[in-house]
Parts: C-alpha cells; sequence; structure tokens
C-alpha cells in the first residue's frame, strides 16, 4: 500500500464513526488478470485527434470543485441550474470559441460538449442546445445577414434556444401551431400561439437562461399557409432579462431527472419582429411581398428544417456511449470488488459469475460499436453539412440521415438497457444516490425519446430503405453504399443458410457480416411482404405502413443501423490492430462478442429459415464463453476509456477500488447523518409518548 | 360538457396565462369503443373480498389533502419523510389493527398497504417494515413472551424495523458478521459490528424514525458460531428518541427513489441485551448455558430465519401490479389523448398505431397474470404460516417458497420492462415530474434487488425443481403438484411439436397450455444436459451450478414462475366468466395475449424444436391482432382498475381525459414559474451584460 492511500485511509477514519476499513486489494488483483491492453494506445484511438483538447478539459474539472457529483445529491432544481452556469463559467472560455475558429476546427465545440457529458448530459446540453442547435440553425438556415448572431452567441453575448416543440406536437413537425403572419406594409412578422397546445413547450435553455430563440412557425403570406419556417427573435432583454411585451415564457417545472436543464414554454401574443429575423437561406419574400423559395416541394422545405437537429441527434448517439461507459466503470469495478457466495471460505467476486458477466460484458462491446459509428459521424458530418448546402435532396443527404436516425434509435435504446441492467446487476447499493446509477438511468432514458422519437425517427431509415429496393422494381440499381449488400432476389435470401458448425467458424469475422447482411435482407424481404400482406385490408398506404412496423420495418431499420454499426466496428479494430497487436486483440474478442450478440438477440428470426437449433446453441455457447473470457480483461478496458472518479462521479466505480470507503464517506458527509430529524414532535404525537 | 367541466374549465382560465383549452373529447370518444365492460364486476373480481376497505381507505384519502403528489414532487429528502408520517397519522388507526384483529383477519393489514401503496410504494414500505417485517419476524421466530412487543407495535407504541441486510452482504445472509455473544454470568447477549462492512445497512425505517429492531446475528455461544439468530432489542430511547450508548444510528441518505423511507445503519459496539430479546421459537439456550434447536441442520435453521421476508416478496410481488397499473394508467389514457400524424386532416390517437398498442397492451395484461398470483398468495399465506409452524421442511412449503421466489423475480422484472416502456411510449411529456412516471419507473427499479435480488432468487427454484425430478431418478415420483405436468422421459419431450396452424387453434386455452407445459419440461431438460455438460470442467458443483445458469436454470425458474401465473390467470378468467359474461371475455382475451406474449418472447427455444417458421410467424400475426382488438377496449379495462387521480397522481392518466388542463394547471402552479432565477447575476456575469 502506497503512502498516500495509507494517510487517506487513517484520515477517513479518523473522522469517521465506522471501524477501520482495510485496504481492498479486489480492484488490484482483477486488474492483474487476463490479456494485456495499452491503456494509452486505446483511448486515444477511442479519442484520435480530440485526446489532448478532451484530456485538458478533464484536467480541468479536476482541480475545479465546482464540478462534484455528491455535492450536487441534493440540490433543488434551481440550485442545480445555477451550478451549471458556474460550471460553464469555469470552462466555457478555456476553450476558445468563435465563429472563425469553430469554421475552422469542425469538432472543436463539440470535444469540449463531450467532455462535459462524460460529466452529465445536463451540464452539456444546457450548453449543446446554446452552441448547437441554436448556431447551428442560423448557420444552416439563415445567410450572410445572420452570421451577427453567431458571433455574439459563441462569446456568450447572447444565449440562445431552439423553438421547434410544441405542447400539443414533437414528432408531427409539419402540424406545429405557432403562426408568423407576414405584414407586408410594415415589413415585419407577426408571432402568435392560436391555442394552449401551441405553445412552445421542453425549450431548453428558455425557462430562465436564454435571451435569444430560434423559432418554428407557419409562415402566412397573403393567407396562405407557406409551412414551417425559422426565425432568429430576441426573447428576453439582454439587460433587465424581461420579456417584451406580448411574450409570455414559464419553467415547465420539476422533471424526472435533467433539472439543471431550464426547460420552459414561450406563448406569443401577436408579438411582432422584423422581417431579417426570417432565417432565409432557402425560403425569403421578395420586396413585393411575394414568397419563394428556391424548394418547391412543401414537405421537403420542411425536410431542410430539421437539418439543424443532425448536431443534436449525433450527441445523443455519442451520449449514449458516455452513460453507458460511465455506468460499466461503476458496474465493472463494483463486480470485481464486491464478494457473495462461494463453495469455499473465500467468497468470489461477483464478477466471477457466469450470469453477472453476460448481464454486463456484451453492453461493455456496445460501447465501442457506438463509439465507432460516432468516429462515422464526427468526420462525416463537415461533409454533408457542406453537401446540404449544396444539394440538400441528394442521395448522401438521405443516406447520411438513415444512418443517423437508426443509429440515434440503436444507441440510445443500447444505453437505456444498458444503464438499467448495471443497476440492476449491481443491486442494493446502486440505489444509494452515489452510485450515480439514477441519475444516469435518468439521462440515458430521455435519449429514446427527444430529438426525434426512436419508434418514429427510425421509420425514416424504414423509408429509405424500402425507397432504394423500389428503384430496382424501376429497373434502376440500388446506388446507397451502406446498401450495396441488398439481394433483390427474394428466393435467394430464403434458400441463406449461416455457414457455421461449431463457436470457431461462427466467430469469424466474414462469416459473421454473411449473417448481419442476410438479417438485414431477410427483414427487407419480410417488410415488403407485410405490406402487400397488409396493403388489401388497409384504408390506405399510411395504415399499410404503420400496420408494418412490428415485427417488421422497425426491426429493419435497426438491423440496418446495427449492420453500419459492426462495420465501423470492424474499421476501429483493424486499424488498432496496426497500432497495438495486443490491445486490439481484446477489442477484436469484444467486436465478436457484439456481433454474436446481435444474433442471439435475433434467434427466432434466424431461426426461421438460416439456423438450426445446432446453430442455436454454438450462438448460445459463444455469448456464455466470449463472456466468461472477456471478464478477465474487461476491468483493463473499461479502465482504458473510464473517465476520472470526480467526472463519472459513482462511488462503486472508484479507481482505486475502495467502494465502501467511499460510500461511508459521501454518507457521513451528508447533512444531518447522524441527527435526530426536525419531525420528531409529530413522530411522537403519532406514537403517544408522553411528554416529560 | 357538464356543468362542472365547463366551471372547471373557466376556473382554470382565468388564473391562467394561456389561451381558453376547449374540453378534449378523445378519451370519452374512446371509450365508447369496443366490447362492454362491467368495471364493478371487474374491480369486485380483482379485490374480492377487500373491495370495501380499499374502498374506504381510497375514499379517506382522496379527501385528505395531505395525500397530494404534485405538491411533494419538489420536497427534500426530510420533508417527504415528514409527509410519510403525516400520512400515516391520517390513516393509520382507521384500520384499527390489533394483535387480535390481525389473527383473526390475515389480510387487514395487508389491505391498507395495498391502498398506500397504490398511493406510493414509499408510503406504504415505511408502514410494512414495521407492520410486516418487523412484527412477522417477532411472530414467526418469537415465543409467548415475546407478543407483548407486538402489542405495542400494533398501537404504534414502537415503531420497529428489520435489520438482516448488511453493508458487505445482501443475498449471502449466511456471512453475516455482526456478531451476539452470549454471556452465561449475565444471561446476556452482547451484539458487536467487528467491521466497517458488518454494519447493518440499508434497514428501513432505522435511520430516524424507529425505536425497535428485529436484528440478525451470529450467534457465539461458548465460542461455538451458531448460525444466525433474530433478536428483538431497543435501539432508541422511546421517550428522548436518542440510541443507547454502544450504539451508532446513522442514515444512508439520498437516494434514487424512495427517498421518503429513511433506510438507515446501525454499528454495534459491544451492545448488551437481556436473553429475552433471543427469538427463541427454534433456537434457545438452556438455564445451564447450552445451545438446543428444534432444527439440527444449521443451513436449515437458516432457512427459517427467512421466513419473516415471505411478507415482504409477497408484497413486491403485490407491488409490481400496482406499479404497472399506475404506469398504465397513465400511458393508455395518454394515448387515447394525444395526437400525431395521419393521412387525413385530423390526426389519429397515438393508441390507434399498432406500434404503440404492441408497447403497451402486452402489459395489461400481465397485470392480471400478477393479480392472479397475488390472489393465490392471499388465499395460501396464512395456510403456508401454520405449515411452517407444523413442518418447517415440508414439501407445502418449499412449494411455496419456489413459487414466490419465481414470482417475485418474474413480476418485478415485469413492472420494470412495463413502466419502462411507458414512459417511453409516452414521450416528451412523460419526463415531466406531474406524469409521476419517473417516480414510479424509480420505485420499479427496487423491486428486482431488494428482498432478494431476482437473478439469486429464482436460483431457489431452480432448485426446488431440479431436486424434484431428481427423485425420479431414484425412484419417487414427483410429489409437488405444481410440478405434475413434468416429463421425465427426454425423448417425449424432444419429440413434442406445438399443434396450431393458424391463430384460432393457437389461441385455444390448452393448447396453449400444452406449449407453455412443453417449455417448462424443455428447459428442466436442458438445464440436466448443460449441468451434465459443463460438470466435466467444472471445480465443483457450485461453479457447475453457476455455469449453468445463463439460457439454463434461470430461464427455468422464470418458465415456472410464468407457468404458475398463466394456471392462475385462467381461474381467474373462469370464475369472472361466471360472474360476467361479457366481461369475461374481454379478460380471457387478455389471457390469451399474455400467453402468446409469453411464447413470443422464447420464440427462439420454441424453433429449436418444438415450432417452425409457420408457427412462429403464426405466434407474431396473433399478438399484433389481439394488441389491435384489445386497444379497442384497453381503456375500459384501465378505467374498471385505475386507482383515482389523486392516488396514481399523474396528469396523463387524469380520467377526464384534459391532459393537457391538468399539465398547464401543474406547471403553473410550481414555484417561481414565471420568475427570474435567483442566479441572475452570475448570467449577467458570464454574458459581459454591463450593469446599467
Amino acid at each position: 500500500m502506497s503512502r498516500m492511500k495509507r494517510l487517506n485511509l487513517i484520515n477517513n477514519h479518523l473522522s469517521s464513526q465506522f471501524p477501520p476499513i482495510p485496504y481492498d486489494e479486489s480492484l488490484d488483483n482483477y486488474r492483474k488478470k487476463g490479456e494485456d491492453v495499452n491503456k494509452e494506445i486505446l483511448l486515444r484511438h477511442f479519442f484520435r485527434d480530440s485526446y489532448e483538447r478532451i484530456m485538458a478539459y478533464r484536467n480541468h474539472m479536476a482541480n475545479d470543485p465546482v464540478f462534484n457529483h455528491n455535492d450536487e445529491a441534493e440540490f433543488s432544481r434551481e440550485r442545480k441550474r445555477e451550478r451549471i452556469i458556474q460550471q460553464i463559467a469555469s470552462i466555457y472560455f478555456k476553450a476558445n470559441l468563435s465563429y472563425e475558429s469553430c469554421k475552422e476546427e469542425f469538432l472543436k465545440k463539440y470535444e469540449l460538449l463531450y467532455t462535459l457529458c462524460d460529466y452529465d448530459i445536463g451540464l452539456a446540453t444546457r450548453l449543446l442546445i446554446h452552441l448547437v442547435l441554436y448556431i447551428n440553425a442560423i448557420e444552416n438556415l439563415g445567410t450572410s445577414k445572420h452570421i451577427e448572431h453567431i458571433k455574439r452567441a459563441y462569446h456568450l453575448l447572447d444565449y440562445g434556444c431552439f423553438g421547434m416543440t410544441e405542447l400539443g406536437h414533437g414528432s408531427n413537425v409539419a402540424k406545429l401551431e405557432t403562426t408568423a403572419t407576414y405584414d407586408h406594409i410594415k415589413r415585419e412578422f407577426v408571432i402568435n400561439s392560436p391555442t394552449a397546445t401551441s405553445a412552445k413547450w421542453w425549450i431548453g435553455g428558455l425557462g430562465k437562461t436564454s435571451n435569444m430563440s430560434v423559432i418554428f412557425a407557419r409562415l402566412i403570406v397573403e393567407g396562405v399557409d407557406k409551412g414551417i419556417n425559422a426565425f432568429v427573435i430576441p426573447i428576453r432583454d439582454n439587460q433587465t432579462h424581461d420579456c417584451p411585451p406580448r411574450v409570455i415564457i414559464g419553467d415547465c417545472g420539476k422533471k424526472i431527472g435533467l433539472d439543471g436543464i431550464d426547460n420552459g414554454f414561450i406563448l406569443f401574443r401577436n408579438y411582432r419582429v422584423p422581417y431579417d429575423s426570417l432565417l432565409d437561406k432557402f425560403s425569403s419574400i421578395t420586396e413585393d411581398g411575394k414568397f419563394k423559395s428556391s424548394i418547391k416541394n412543401k414537405e421537403k422545405r420542411l425536410g431542410i428544417m430539421m437539418v439543424g437537429l443532425i448536431g443534436g441527434r449525433v450527441a445523443v448517439v455519442c451520449a449514449a456511449e458516455q452513460h453507458m461507459k460511465s455506468a460499466l466503470t461503476a458496474a465493472l469495478r463494483f463486480s470485481a470488488v464486491r464478494k457473495q457466495f462461494s463453495s469455499t471460505e473465500t467468497e468470489n467476486s461477483v464478477l466471477d459469475y457466469p450470469l453477472q458477466q453476460y448481464k454486463l460484458i456484451p453492453h461493455l462491446a456496445s460501447i465501442f460499436a457506438i463509439r465507432s459509428i460516432v468516429l462515422w459521424f464526427n468526420e462525416n458530418m463537415p461533409i454533408i453539412q457542406k453537401k446540404i448546402d449544396e444539394n440538400p435532396e441528394g442521395l448522401e443527404v438521405s443516406e447520411f440521415h438513415a444512418i443517423l436516425s437508426a443509429c440515434k434509435g440503436v444507441a440510445s435504446w443500447y444505453a437505456n438497457s444498458c444503464v438499467i441492467q448495471c443497476r440492476e446487476a449491481t443491486g442494493g447499493l446502486s440505489y444509494s444516490a452515489y452510485a450515480n446509477l439514477g441519475r444516469i438511468m435518468m439521462n440515458a432514458s430521455v435519449g429514446v425519446t427527444w430529438e426525434g422519437d426512436n419508434g418514429v425517427l427510425i421509420q425514416q431509415t424504414g423509408k429509405f430503405i424500402l425507397k432504394q429496393i423500389q428503384r430496382t422494381f424501376k429497373g434502376h440499381i440500388i446506388d446507397a453504399p451502406t446498401l450495396k449488400c441488398i439481394q433483390v432476389d427474394h428466393e435467394k435470401v430464403m434458400q441463406f443458410k449461416a455457414r457455421f458448425e461449431n463457436s470457431e467458424q461462427l466467430e469469424n469475422e466474414s462469416i459473421l457480416f454473411e449473417i448481419i447482411e442476410f438479417r438485414l435482407n431477410y427483414l427487407l424481404h419480410q417488410s415488403m411482404m407485410r405490406l402487400q400482406e397488409v396493403t388489401g385490408n388497409s384504408k390506405d398506404m399510411f395504415d399499410a405502413w404503420n400496420k408494418s412496423q412490428v415485427y417488421y420495418i422497425q426491426e429493419l431499420a435497426k438491423a440496418y443501423g446495427e449492420y453500419i454499426m459492426m462495420r465501423e466496428y470492424a474499421k476501429f479494430v483493424r486499424e488498432l490492430e496496426e497500432k497495438c497487436e495486443k490491445t486490439g486483440k481484446v477489442i477484436r474478442k469484444l467486436f465478436i462478442l457484439f456481433s454474436v450478440g446481435i444474433i442471439e438477440r435475433n434467434l427466432a428470426s434466424f431461426q426461421d429459415s438460416a439456423m438450426n437449433a445446432h446453430q442455436a446453441k454454438v450462438v448460445r455457447d459463444s455469448m456464455v464463453r466470449l463472456c466468461e473470457e472477456l471478464a478477465e480483461v474487461c476491468i483493463k478496458v473499461i479502465d482504458a476509456i473510464a473517465p476520472p472518479d470526480s467526472i463519472h462521479g459513482s462511488v462503486l466505480g472508484a479507481a482505486d477500488g475502495q467502494v465502501y470507503a467511499k460510500l461511508i464517506e459521501q454518507v457521513e458527509k451528508a447533512d444531518g447523518v447522524y441527527d435526530k430529524p426536525h419531525w420528531l414532535p409529530l413522530l411522537q404525537k403519532v406514537k403517544q409518548v408522553k411528554k416529560t
């Protein structure tokens, strides 16, 4: 034991009511097990060019006491919000963000947001709404006259929010009720909320913080509805923070998580804004009062409005990885430390149990799948942003949108189930707030519904794939590069038999890809057959489409997302192997587990035609064995990617493995731990205790 | 619209900043759809003889403003705890509980707890710990001299808690570290906590409330460890609420839910208690200082100690039904009201979408499965309590334990996934605290780990079943009545083919039972084969057992639990049909959906041998069609069993369907909704706003 460790133990003991806690070597012992992992190589491969900057931010955060989860455990809503402003004040200007620097280095602002999200998605989102949703909307939909808004925003002279969702409409943006009526005489827009359900709702940063907002409203020109357009408008006075007359802003109140974000609502009572508020890259109104747009189709115009959501959706994918990473840091390290049962005197670490391994290790494998696709997004986002300017209706844009929609869904579902599983697998102690798993559960929960409800969003992926195959009916080829594996011939798809008889064959990368590509084809053909089958007794195509979601189009979209992730994961592993063979070998095993895991979760549909009972058994055996082998090395892997203790904030995930000591320390620090309750007189009254 | 409704609307409007909200008829319209349901008959069948009492408690709660969820949304930990004491003060003495009346009417106290749990499991648990865990432990393990404690407890003269779990040991009770050393000279016990991990931990009601506790400790007599025994001891002075010297009690601090329960820890520093503290029904110490026990085997003695957990585990099963009921009240009613998308001008209710139906309706079906098994427990608990006194090692006791262990696991997992699904299916608005789904999520989450970690607990069911089949190897018959369907002949099991070609055949009750019974047999034989397969490369039987959990024994135990639930569910439906044919028909359809749902979730293992791809498709088609048919009538079903609005507390589940109005009302009531934040100066500083 090092001198520092010993001093810490003595120090804690002196102020504690607990018997001395001997140094727990369980985690250290686990670290000695299994294959080698070069942690730095792995982490640099994980973060790529962002490595230095993320590390610098982490370092800053570790040294500022304003970043401390357990401090915040019992904060009220307003205190949490204040704390986030303190945190932003602490770190924001270190990043030196400006219009120019963010143009030059696309990832710059995302690196800051990523590090903040490792701490808490509430903190990151509070800033992301401003830095990504607000700024990118202006950048994507506005013109040069709007650049000044962006510049002010980067310097935090303005704080902006993103007013799209309304109380009555989230997914169906086309039905938003807020109106912006063009007044040609004054060349102004009159913004109005005609109904209660038209109140902009859940707008992050609106409740208490922002003075500016991008507002999406139905543009009315000469009495004609021109569809949804975006406007950048002031909503509070920068000096007094008062709302202008005819603008009502309120707070959406207590939430089940993320209380640090001041979600608000806004109502407009015929609020007038100047013409230049209109973000007019695609649509504008001529000097003589006529509406004009470079995109004729109203639906497609709406599609373009959604461009601003790309950054937010990539952030959801990214956050999924981060939630899983923090949750698994706690769950895996604690599982190594926690002892329960054995057939001998010394109890086993719960991580030694196959049941525990099976609960946790597949999620560890998924982290790298998500990270791999995030790296792809990081690379492709700037390219796509340009393509959108050139040809917003082009194939690359649609394909990117299909991939992002599917991956946003898949990744957030992964995170949700991972975090829930981590909470369950760590038993009673994770019900403590100091384990920080409850916070992460609620953070992960929102991921499946915000930035596009998963079930609705992935239907767009389904549409993209089905449109691609429909091209072949008209004699065209499938032109989306990610769908080259599509097999048009139905008979061929149905004849496919998975080519493995044992684990070794199954775990071969090309066999795995064959199977996963088959899955995509199978679900595509099944979906088409389903659509045909239900069309007869459906009111219309919309109805048939809805009847083909469960088991079919939803699954097809997920399959596509997982296929794309797997492709990027394979690349991630190949490139890592080039940097460090040993580390690459470990992550390759996680890649195989990830792929076999997809098969296992979908065994029923594979057994429809492509696999037999023996193969199903091989799949199950592989799962258990891979989990067992990887359990040996999982602590090293999570060590490599885990955020520092002060950032994940879980006593269960303490890097030094002194879990019980850390928990007791937090518990003894809490307010009133050894005090009588203030409600003792009431209790005594109920218990009929006579006053002495 | 009724006069009351109109008045309410006007009243809300007057004090609101929102435009008037027209009456929303969506839920009323949904109520007109589908088959008839006699709500009162259904609810009486659901509650049986407890109906009148539960209704009386509900009525009391509805008229006392101390029961109000949205009031509590932002309460601190201590304020929540105080509120619960106020709630207990309001209702407890209405129930007239006493030692005698609870002996006479077994369900009496459980009916009160049930109604409180409909409000919140935190409230119910705070009292259940005292009324069930503490009192039942004394009753089950103590003798006549301890009855006085029970009497005092029913009159709330004492408030008791249940000190089993320690910081270091939850599941493995045999390894508890607290010692109770017998001092023959003084005929006392010296209770001691030798290590930090031996602190009793998570003890509900200990942190701030209790003055008495049942403490489980390792009994040491003449230097020999006699295993875990229970002691009833004072832990605080009844007048001063001070801890005695040598007793340290603290609060476990902030949790991720259930903050209204004052979970605490306790440390003993050689604390002396008199001999009569020992709960001595099964073990005692003679006048000359010798340990004696009516149960020779130490392990079996430990088993008996666990009897006190029965009441708590049945409560977990019961709570699962209650969490699902509240969550689905919100999710189904909101889904009828919430409109999004359509192919025409009027948007559809989201409940009209097959995807939404598939997400929610199967959980509605599961509620009745859980309720059916709870009714069985209610009937059998008093019988088993007697059997335990007569022959604690008898078959009936083991079988009851196996059923309870499996059902505790299955029901709490059902509830967990149901509530998570309800949160997801209701989109962004359920992230509001006023939807109350977050509270229920966290309440349901704890169910899978407390009162025995599910994954560990259901292994006891697995053991029971495997022991039963092992009897046949020795020429005995399987004597457990619930396992009469076990097929010993392996070949016969493997030859089974499900007998259906279409939905109509599949949905036949006896076909469904055949399939579900096959599942039990199949998993049993697979488990035995797995055990054999791994024994060769296992260290010992313990190791082999652990290697046979994933896919095998865990699944076997779940299958058994679901089989037993299905049996009771079928009975529930048959008896209901006798009372009301129409209502019975609707619930029968839910029963079929429940059964088909089990098959669907386990299609992969059925496709190993018992079903083909065509049958798999029939199963999937049935699921979607049944959900669609039941969606028509689901509002009536949930109406019948839903708690009143003031008890479930979700604005989304408002019985009158005025969801948006209710939400806005709550939001506008919250503190500071239209105020500037107290941290505005900090924000202005960050934004470099110059003071004017």
